[in-house]
């Protein structure tokens, strides 16, 4: 074939493959117990009441769950939303402020992309959700870090940054956060925090988009009402995913925002796809509407917390007392701060070797610092494994020690 | 909320609404014989067999169709793609140059944006698909046009116009090109044409973005190998759609490219949503296997060969003698150029006030030319509704002129 770089775009060249990455799909379908994925434990999946609603929209919806369909969803899955949104205290909406994406990816993937320009001044968490920061990476706009303490985000550092920002002229266009059971970094932000946030975000006017993946998989106490529930600015932008409380295979999740901006995401969105399957969007309204989703929310937070009882407790055991690690209240993932001359981008290879996979913090940091960090899965892996890998792992950091 | 303005980024401003889907948003649900959209006709979908299969998939395979899986899309339905292509004439692939996506929709999207910068020379066909062209408006190239004859594009327009960039020292990126019962004008291009465009593409160094979203469904005689079945360079990237020969409600879609170009796509396809839902990719590699869509194919092809015909007919009976129209072999569309006098744009609201919708030509043509022409859908209507609304159509023709 031709020479196929001088065909690609510019802003392809920002999209770079992953080494990392690579080295984790070369232990695909290997024996290596893989604590880095961010995969449900497929025993949470309620196959047999999605076979069941699957057969009730093919016998009474099939000319519709076959068919094109709204670019903004499905009307049944919208108006669900709405009662879904309400059981997260987001109340005050109707259906013109949902929107149906394939998977909250989709949602970020579009917000980002309707919102940043090359040089913005954006705020993430430092850490944060890496798939999310590959995102705004290709938006190639100008990063500033928050960075995560045991209660969230440190809204002081915050708030110095802005004034500094404001002090030299320059605006902030938003700020990306994910306020409860965060990924990775576990910590939820309390109610305080949250109305702080609100206020700095209307006294230096930026947006928020508020990633909600986990707050209905909040095992440990209450889940603090999301950010948008506490919005009266429309400054927020909520997006929230099936993907942890039905099924990601299904690839559904949701925009709750302002009308004006669902207007603009659905532009975006008749470029990208033109609209979220049909059929999926049936089986999520029924599912929603049969209480499948509350009803199996009780045994997945369970499970999980078991499952992360496990890990903490292996981690204490095994794990050098030189490292300290989050105690994450929800979500599937611990995060774990090693001393700083351990490099855990190195030391994957010989961690795939002794059968155990990770993904190195660094991914994580939008500068790709806290080289000395790892994040570490809980909810996949079965008891028996979480136990045995990280054995294997602590040991392995005390040899690297 | 706060001015949104401003927080757009520059790319989104190239996003317009339109104001002709607005008007025909307006019609829906109201009593108005559409011909606007281009769905295929839901007495086509094989339900049944869809609900045998997704019964199959949950009982055998829930814990990995309602599970995350590799962006490139599940091996199963790599696998059946490649038998599928072989039908369509395209050997000599394997499941490494075959890539799924959310609808062909999301192909073109991603192909787009990794290869298209502004100003770059790109062709496309005057009339053309208006979600493609959509998705390059928002790209900003410079767009060239290659007038449409009833043999399909015409080649020695798009030759002289090579020559003239090249002596102007300058480079053409792709050509965009629906080869088989193109929408909108429903022509197809010969063998010889397909050749002599590929030795255009290898002559002056351009990549070809092949659209088959209409292969399986050319009625009328043989439907020609894709060009991507005559690539020896690869410089040819082919997308299909299983929108029109299973259903457009599980939006699913394929790339068939070098590996080099599915990678590429790769990366950008993480950032956009992960990848494509498993569930829904289950069913279609089940539904290949099944030769549920094989099977189905001549019953469409019979349907929508009579519908045209309907058409047709009924176009020879009222439409103005002043006017012509396309007699496609295939696809679902006829396309009509009317008296220069006639500007369908304006037009069409009278036409809804009579209860008959279609799209103005002029949203085919990349600079919006084509004032004089519409595009007419006989997939979706019954024969009744084509039968009475091209009645309509066409005295409303007649009052214009």
């Amino acid at each position: 074939m031709p020479k196929w770089d001088k065909f690609l775009s510019k802003e392809s060249s920002l999209l770079k493959t992953s080494e990392i990455r690579d080295l984790l799909k070369l232990t695909e379908g290997k024996n290596v117990i893989s604590f880095a994925g961010g995969l449900p434990d497929p025993t949470t999946f309620p196959a047999e009441d999605i076979k069941n609603i699957t057969d009730y929209v093919l016998d009474n919806y099939s000319s519709r769950a076959l068919q094109y369909s709204a670019t903004s969803g499905i009307p049944e899955l919208r108006k669900e939303l709405v009662n879904l949104s309400s059981q997260r205290g987001i109340s005050n909406i109707s259906e013109n402020n949902i929107f149906v994406t394939v998977g909250s990816q989709e949602a970020l993937f579009m917000l980002f992309n309707i919102m940043v320009d090359p040089k913005d001044n954006i705020f993430v968490e430092t850490p944060s959700y890496l798939a999310a920061l590959n995102i705004l990476r290709a938006r190639n706009p100008s990063f500033h870090g928050i960075p995560l303490t045991e209660y969230g985000p440190d809204l002081d550092s915050l708030e110095n940054q802005l004034k500094k920002l404001a002090s030299e002229g320059k605006k902030v266009k938003l700020t990306y956060i994910i306020p409860t059971a965060q990924n990775p970094g576990g910590t939820t932000l309390s109610l305080e925090g949250r109305k702080r946030l609100l206020e700095l975000a209307s006294k230096y006017d930026f947006m928020i988009v508020e990633d909600d993946a986990y707050g209905f998989l909040v095992f440990d106490g209450d889940s603090p009402a999301p950010i948008k529930a506490l919005d009266k600015e429309g400054r927020v932008i909520y997006t929230g995913t099936f993907s942890k409380i039905l099924a990601p295979g299904l690839r559904l999740g949701w925009i709750v925002a302002d009308e004006e901006i669902i207007q603009e995401v659905e532009l975006f969105k008749q470029n990208v796809d033109l609209h979220t399957p049909s059929f999926t969007q049936f089986i999520a309204a029924e599912a929603i509407k049969r209480n499948v989703i509350q009803n199996n929310l009780p045994r997945i937070r369970e499970l999980y917390r078991k499952k992360r009882d496990v890990m903490l407790h292996a981690m204490e055991q095994y794990f050098p007392k030189e490292a300290s690690w989050s105690k994450p209240v929800g979500g599937m993932f611990v995060f774990a701060w090693l001393p700083q001359k351990i490099d855990t981008v190195k030391m994957l290879s010989t961690a795939l070797n002794r059968g155990v996979a990770y993904v190195p913090g660094s991914s994580f940091y939008y500068d790709y610092s806290g080289r000395n960090t790892m994040r570490i899965n809980f909810s996949f892996p079965t008891e028996e494994q979480i136990n045995n890998g990280i054995k294997t792992l602590g040991q392995l950091v005390k040899d690297e020690m």
